[in-house]
């Protein structure tokens, strides 16, 4: 493209309002002031009774690079920002401070997954990037592990690249996907960046392309030893299971015959019928994909109906969350310095779900030794000890009668230091580790939030001191609101 | 991150088949094949009237630099391809033919939008790029276009890119959005690299940041003439808004106090108290400024409680195309090249929409010379001449029946050549000449396609030749299916 400004930095992936802001601030001089920012999501997605966190490495990534190129600078000066201004700007790192829950974190609505501790003027700008990434990773994660509970032991293979919301998406996505219990992707970049495994054999074009089901078949094999042969181009039970199985027999031990793919028409009886036919010619160990639109729902009426699939290809419900395309991740500000020291801050609202929980907090798993299963998570202020708190008082943080003792606990801490003063101080595992992370925190689940429809609400408690904290900030707004002249 | 490989090249977004099958085909020598392929969807999305392509900036600039780079052959020969074929697909790049619709043309269901004349090499591995963008692009214009038909004149902000599926869909979403009919977005980012306008002023933070209300305004608007002041921190009626005049009144001609902003709550009520306080403190042309989940339903249903909104902000409905976040559109071998000449190709299903349509073909819009409004669209085979044809018969392409004579038309052609021999023949225009393209064509449009609700069916309709030539290639397949032995 014959662009003005090259694609060149991430700094402007921003909104305008932010850059508005930070002028405002720099003009004032409030630009260098603490400040901190905690990001948490309202809403468990799709109703699940758990969601998994990623996007952490991106945002690493992001934060650890973030500069303002030169086209960055020609551009801003284009919409009239004045020089000293973007003098500033022109220097501006990520000298901060954040706290993170780390990826394949099994997380909660109202919890805060990143803290972000800098300068008013730093923090404010990387506000979009942040929930942009962590809102769809997030997602797409979850979405996955939804999938993932239905089916059990069997593959899920990610492949909705050519669905996804344009290309990091697709690569996002599938990584995301991954993290969250699919054993592969389609996407051959997705797999050579993220080192994820990839997978996929044949299209209707390469059967359309020999006019000869059997003849693309044969092609197919004899060049790749491991085949899943596709087998809906014309006919699944009249031309395509029958070519399969003729090639497989022919070619016998010169090839791994894996099975056939399904994807179109109704899986359940043509997954039976195929079955059988597999069965009858010899052939009991081939398996049976299916695809086609499928999600966690879909799939369950197909279990119940008795389809014999023994994996699955998911591509458009999953790398679109279909059912809920976007995760709503905020970034609210919960302190500020005055004067040297932090003070909390808050943001009423007429809805209570949106009105914010004040200044630095820390989020602990408090886990059962006995059962070895979780009690809820715990959102204390910064200076609590709630591992020192035997026995631990949990109370609903709505509905506040409802509380519980716990003794005999594990009070976990989900945050870990990603940036002190900038410097980058966490170590990114792998994808093998992060899945494996993923599976030992899913073990602390009892099975009722783990359930696809309608799961058991896991408790995610504020502590006596972060409660009362609340109370007496909202109080606070509402007498200086009382006090306005009309 | 300390990757293996760079992300230096696109070539490997693309999912695993392709390769796999581009392996068979280059082991059999059929690689160098002509093969033609056309891009469309299926169905309306959202059940609109009409739909708006977008993305072929994109694609141009991905075909146009498609190379594997020595990363992608690095990763390849990881899989475990052989070091021939690696030589091979080294050497590989577009040489062929695209022709397509243009940005912000007026599109429908089952038309080809793009058609791939190449090798099938090459034609099968930009498959999955080419769907991944027009499928996220074309649906965001469209959503936007919907949007922008309730609203009518106001003037309609993107502002989605924290929701957005990641930073490709903020970008190319707010540019897509833009073709559709938004004025602005708030990515600046998309801003500096596309050339549209950006808008945003402060956010709630700000307010948080100076504890109070009125300081924040009076700062924000010292330093930016132009304000628009967020009014629903702490209380809209009682607070916000009675801050706004009193800033706008004491810093008057200083400022140019465009409006306020209503970001939560009722804003059907909302709007009418602010507005009457707005008018009775001597400013009738202060704007009011909406946001908060929006989409066209819900900006319909507040327009018919007479909700006094001038300007609206759209965020997460609109970039992630919330109530249908994937278009479905397909790339289906229609022609390949057999002893030199190309034979037509069909893919036949149990579902009668998924008939793909074979053949070279050429799509045409029948114009009313009389009424200068659109007769339907005209789908002919490559060498038909319907612009000589008087009376044009046309006919709807499921239920035949169903026809008309069509006199006094101009019969023009949608498609331009991208590319030629692998050569960029096509000219890029600017977002706002895309942007009168819209307008343009939707006034070739009756009003009754435009509707958001249920909208009249458009008529896109097969030539007789083009539907003679699918039905004879349904027939030969039906022929060979049968002639299988059980």
């Amino acid at each position: 493209m014959n662009r003005k400004y090259a694609d060149n930095s991430l700094a402007l992936h921003t909104d305008l309002y932010e850059i508005n802001m930070v002028q405002s601030y720099w003009q004032d001089g409030i630009h260098n002031k603490r400040a901190v920012f905690d990001v948490y999501f309202r809403e468990m997605p799709f109703g699940n009774g758990y969601a998994i966190f990623a996007g952490l490495e991106k945002i690493i990534d992001y934060i650890a690079n973030f500069k303002f190129s030169d086209d960055d600078i020609a551009y801003l000066r284009e919409l009239g920002y004045q020089e000293d201004f973007l003098e500033y700007l022109k220097t501006l790192r990520f000298t901060g401070n954040v706290r993170s829950v780390v990826e394949g974190e099994i997380v909660f609505a109202n919890e805060p997954l990143i803290r972000v501790d800098t300068t008013l003027a730093e923090a404010q700008l990387i506000e979009t990037a942040l929930l942009n990434i962590v809102n769809y990773q997030t997602l797409i994660a979850t979405k996955s592990s939804r999938i993932k509970q239905v089916v059990g032991d069997e593959p899920i293979a990610e492949f909705g690249a050519r669905r996804a919301q344009e290309m990091d998406a697709a690569i996002w996505g599938a990584r995301a996907a991954v993290i969250g219990g699919c054993g592969s992707t389609s996407n051959v970049r997705a797999g050579k960046l993220f080192g994820i495994p990839v997978s996929g054999t044949m299209a209707h074009s390469m059967i359309q392309v020999y006019h000869d089901e059997y003849e693309a078949f044969y092609k197919y094999a004899k060049v790749h030893k491991d085949c899943v042969f596709l087998v809906d181009t014309y006919d699944t039970l009249k031309s395509g299971v029958p070519n399969a199985i003729r090639v497989a027999k022919e070619l016998g031990d010169e090839i791994n015959f894996i099975g056939i793919r399904i994807d179109s028409g109704d899986l359940t009886y043509l997954s039976k019928v195929a079955r059988k036919m597999l069965d009858d010619a010899g052939f009991p160990n081939a398996k049976i994909f299916a695809s086609n639109d499928l999600d966690e729902i879909m799939i369950l009426n197909l279990k119940s109906q008795g389809a014999k699939i023994d994996s699955w290809g998911i591509g458009t419900k999953l790398i679109t969350a279909y059912d809920q395309p976007a995760l709503g991740a905020v970034y609210k500000l919960v302190a500020i310095e005055e004067d040297g020291k932090l003070v909390d801050t808050i943001k009423i609202s007429g809805n209570p779900e949106k009105v914010t929980t004040p200044g630095l907090k820390r989020l602990y798993r408090i886990i059962n030794k006995h059962s070895w299963k979780s009690e809820g998570d715990y959102i204390a202020l910064e200076w609590e000890k709630p591992q020192e708190e035997e026995p631990l008082k949990m109370f609903h943080p709505v509905h506040t009668f409802i509380s519980k003792y716990v003794t005999n606990f594990e009070a976990k801490e989900l945050h870990q230091d990603i940036f002190i003063n900038g410097e980058l101080v966490y170590e990114l595992p792998g994808i093998s580790e992060i899945k494996k992370y993923v599976d030992e925190n899913l073990d602390l689940l009892w099975d009722e939030y783990k359930r696809t429809l309608n799961p058991e609400q896991y408790p995610v408690d504020l502590s006596q001191a972060c409660w009362d904290n609340k109370m007496a900030n909202i109080e606070k707004v509402r007498q200086q609101v009382a006090m306005l002249k009309k």
